[in-house]
């Protein structure tokens, strides 16, 4: 054992999640898969690894962010073809659908939660590899907007249950922006320029915003206007009104399409009772990536905003038939699961849960009692209980430390007395009272005392 | 979309799964999570990621497993460190005791169910990724043999509650196969070659065995010996006889120990219920990797002999605190969940899930009534019935096909007739029957359909 390694964690990949956190990820995951699939989405499974051919595609971010792999002894290089990491989930999605065309009914709604790699430089904050939890629902040809209107629903339930405070789901649609621009004959070429610049307002602020537009040829006045547009407040029904009146010049077709669009999907959002303050149309929201062509969604928690969006995701027409070379207009959403865990604990939003899932310990108190620890672990996981059973032989006051630091609720003391007299000793470790219950019933008993401890 | 593009999967990864395979493994891993839990195994997450050197460390499988990664962009190689992608979870996780010594409570419990690569040649049956859930006890100086015992009594949970058949977890002390050879004088060097080829018995035939055990130089006599012992057959009452009567004569201390621990490990595994019929000595179960020093475990499927073990592990003393520093003898096992899921369905001793988690499809059968159906899907998604509500006006054959491809067991027909006298068509998909149902009890008319309903 002298030999020493460098262990640490190569940097960007710090992502280690102690038992505690763990399980609250899992909980998290529990919850979103609970969610998807009362709205019927399926889980699916890709490789972590494509053909590089495939993860270059258009579409996607570019050769910067992938991450090559080659098996260490060349030996094992079957061929010449490159092979890189996934980057994020929707172009695998692409290639799968193409691989499963005729296995696969549409619409497909399919979520999946798993990890994408990312070959950039490191970088705080940034990591190179982290857990992606996306939901898409993919048509041939056609797809309803009352699914682009499920997807409120679904982020609404998910961060109510996860009881991470006020939140607000921020709808807009690309086509609104995109016929907006087009309206002020700025030249198509602008447009996408345009919306990537309102996309950095959230972060760079209105003054700089208004500057960036200028720098591309916009004049003082148009940018104002710019601002004054995508800056209307109002409730979902204002904001209509608004459009309607103040911007009813507008004819551009693009642009009514996008109201239209907007319109059909809030509707939705209200019929399936999604709260109009968790809710809300916002002119603003852009997003980057070029593929997105209506719907568009970015979640903020209120009070952390600097968090930036929490979900995002739209609308694309293109993306997903690229490789099975059909149109399957898609929409989804993807929630960055590590980095969000990351930051509701730091900001003690959420707390870690027990480092352990045991709900009991018995302790050793005799070692010839065993057999009989044993078998009334036994009876309690029957009841599906979860119990861990000391088997060092060590002091009690180490064995409660033992149980105390891994925050477990209930032990369990059966010394000989106890044992000659069936009963055992129940302690609660949260009050620190102890009571003696009768072993026939120790199931019922347990179970009743849980019930009574906050987990 | 003119573009042509190979999408296909890289050779090795074709580990694919549609929405019921996928939802049948996610179901597998929720009964393993449920049982780990049950025996207070806590989960961790470590990156997939690890510098070469952590890899390299003794204890591995060599570098011909070994995957490499590398940012496809030559400016994001931040530093000369090499890194290479988990080929197991075993020496993850002796990094990881490393990394939070101090963070950690001893017994440390863990179980994790990740993916893991291998970089070998691309072979017919044989995964270049593929999930691995593992669990391992770790101690600090000394670990309890009542863990070894454990273990099989979480094998036995888990394959119990799978459903696939009858099953026999085999037992055996490496202390025993060694103390055994030791006192063959045949050399210290020739134990461990003679362990490797026990360890092949299964695959190989008793023939090749005895051939392979001359071949390196042991005579006839002696090999006809190693046979007889290691087909030591009888109940396990029966083998201790036998060991401690015809194989009195055995003095080796190594072997006496070996003995020892596997009777208080089968002691252990009796108190914790697990029936003999599934928990058997064999001692001809040896396990190739050098790092056993203990128990080890094989899991054979009764009737499917040729999938080799399906579950296998053991008590190791010196590979999880490799780089810790420390002496942190640990017990595990692990189940390769990708190559048994991919047998079990090819068998069809399992069968994918439906492709769907809906429960109930909403049929559109005028869109007018939209509102209605998606406030409907909201009171039945409230009493966690997952529905899919069809948006596409297409025609009631078409999506009646819809909903039968997706397997989903109920349908809900409203149609303006239906809507204006309060009621609902249910159809259960399975019988073909149709009843009518009043709108104001609708979730408690579904539940006790679906009760009735084999999912």
């Amino acid at each position: 054992m002298a030999e020493k390694f460098n262990y640490s964690l190569p940097s960007g990949f710090n992502i280690e999640l102690l038992p505690g956190a763990k399980r609250l990820e899992q909980k998290i995951m529990g919850i979103m898969v609970k969610v998807f699939e009362k709205y019927g989405f399926s889980p699916i499974e890709t490789p972590a690894v494509e053909r590089l051919e495939v993860l270059q595609a258009k579409g996607n971010q570019g050769d910067n962010i992938l991450y090559g792999i080659t098996p260490l002894t060349p030996d094992n290089h079957d061929n010449e073809e490159s092979r890189a990491l996934k980057f994020d989930q929707t172009v695998p999605l692409a290639a799968y659908i193409a691989r499963h065309l005729h296995q696969i009914q549409f619409p497909f709604a399919r979520y999946q939660m798993d990890m994408v790699f990312r070959g950039e430089r490191a970088k705080t904050g940034r990591y190179r590899q982290f857990r992606q939890c996306d939901i898409d629902v993919v048509g041939r040809e056609k797809l309803s907007l009352l699914y682009d209107a499920q997807i409120p629903a679904i982020i609404y339930e998910i961060f109510q249950q996860l009881g991470i405070g006020k939140f607000i789901i921020r709808v807009n649609n690309r086509k609104i922006l995109t016929g907006f621009f087009d309206n002020l004959q700025i030249g198509e070429k602008r447009i996408k320029e345009c919306i990537k610049i309102i996309d950095t307002l959230e972060k760079v602020g209105e003054t700089r915003v208004k500057q960036e537009l200028e720098k591309i040829g916009m004049s003082a006045e148009i940018s104002d206007l710019v601002m004054a547009f995508i800056n209307l407040k109002g409730t979902n029904a204002e904001i209509f009104q608004q459009l309607e009146t103040n911007f009813s010049t507008i004819t551009n077709a693009t642009f009514q399409l996008g109201i239209q669009e907007l319109k059909e999907v809030m509707t939705g959002v209200r019929s399936l009772q999604v709260p109009e303050e968790n809710c809300q149309i916002d002119l603003s929201i852009a997003r980057g990536l070029d593929y997105y062509t209506g719907t568009v969604y970015e979640t903020t928690l209120v009070g952390h905003e600097s968090l930036g969006s929490i979900c995002s995701g739209g609308r694309y027409e293109e993306l997903v038939g690229l490789f099975a070379g059909e149109k399957l207009p898609g929409v989804g959403i993807s929630i960055g699961l590590t980095r969000l865990l990351g930051k509701l604990l730091d900001l003690g939003i959420l707390q870690p849960l027990s480092p352990s899932p045991a709900q009991v310990m018995i302790l050793n108190m005799q070692s010839e009692l065993m057999a009989e620890y044993l078998q009334i672990a036994q009876r309690l996981r029957a009841q599906d209980i979860n119990v861990l059973v000391n088997f060092d032989p060590k002091p009690i006051k180490k064995q409660l430390d033992y149980a105390n630091k891994l925050q477990i609720p209930v032990c369990l003391l059966i010394g000989s007395n106890e044992y000659e007299n069936s009963v055992a000793q129940l302690k609660n470790m949260r009050s620190g009272e102890q009571i003696s219950v009768p072993l026939a019933s120790i199931e019922a008993e347990i179970m009743s005392l849980l019930r009574g401890i906050p987990s």
